[in-house]
């Protein structure tokens, strides 16, 4: 059994490696982008959208050559487990979604998805078997027409020095950049030191 | 000369294989990490934010614990070059940001960033050269608070089978899930096989 071009246990250590820790949503990731990328007849994916911000994007990462900071990955957080992935010139993607009506064949990966126990009365070790039993099995797919709109990086951002901040942002934001217009992730506009 | 625990060779090879190609934004991008990681008085950081979607995402993601995936990482769009990591328990960051004021030295990577020159004229070869030679010298950094909406994780999601598409969904988006809201980045609904 193969996860792309790794073995199971390949790809166990590499999201050891890059995620942190053997998260099942990672693992059952895997198998969906596997899943997907052997549907679509490409060598690779030109693009791919993740729906979800937990985990599946770190399988997308791994597994595909599109990442957050190369643009090919974006991810647009509807909150379901889905991903697709598209190739060159085609309008039609691959979408690959967890499926509650085949996901309720398997009772530990159910209960830890749907929260349906406590995490301490999970059976951790039952969910693992479960996942590499069930590979894709728990999953299904459909082909969805893309909206530009999503998939369209930005190509030529011109950059000039916010009068206030007197830091480099894309003019199209405005007069200044969006940090000071409220918008930064910080409480209060920094002080210099 | 180190980009945190890889000589500046390791680093590109691991840029050339997860980005697909040595870019310039990443490259230096790791040392901005490694600016930041430096400054951090801490094993590891607990958290990244970034202030672009370009480039930035994959240095940070390849030389910390953050990932998008395991929500470690935020990317906040707000189109500034810039990073903050922190530590485990402190409400301050550090914060690593690209200055112009500096970058005024170093005239090619200046012309590519600032986009001065059309890219057939810009001299990729001094860039490169400027950017290994320069390092973190084209950045600053300061102390930043963290606004907590920005960092605090999505803990419990509860999820429900959406009325509508019939799949998952965490139920605290409404009666029925974002994407049969009119939020999915596809054209119209899809018709499932």
């Amino acid at each position: 059994m193969n996860i792309c071009s790794y073995t199971y246990e390949e790809f166990l250590n590499l999201v050891r490696s890059f995620h942190g820790h053997v998260a099942p949503g990672v693992i059952i990731g895997g198998f969906m982008v596997d899943l997907a990328l052997a549907t679509l007849q490409a060598e690779e994916p030109a693009g791919a959208i993740c729906e979800t911000s937990s985990c599946l994007p770190d399988a997308i990462q791994l597994l595909t050559p599109c990442t957050i900071g190369n643009g090919r990955l974006k991810v647009v957080n509807i909150g379901r487990f889905a991903l697709a992935v598209w190739a060159k010139n085609q309008g039609k993607a691959i979408r690959v979604f967890l499926d509650p009506a085949k996901l309720a064949a398997w009772p530990a990966i159910n209960a830890w998805f749907l929260k349906l126990k406590p995490k301490k009365e999970q059976d951790s070790k039952a969910m693992k078997k479960e996942i590499k039993e069930a590979g894709s099995q728990i999953c299904s797919l459909h082909h969805v027409k893309l909206n530009p709109a999503f998939v369209t990086g930005e190509s030529h951002v011109l950059y000039g020095i916010c009068p206030t901040c007197k830091e480099l942002y894309p003019t199209v934001h405005g007069v200044r950049c969006l940090a000071c217009q409220g918008k930064a992730p910080y409480i209060k506009s920094p002080t210099k030191d």
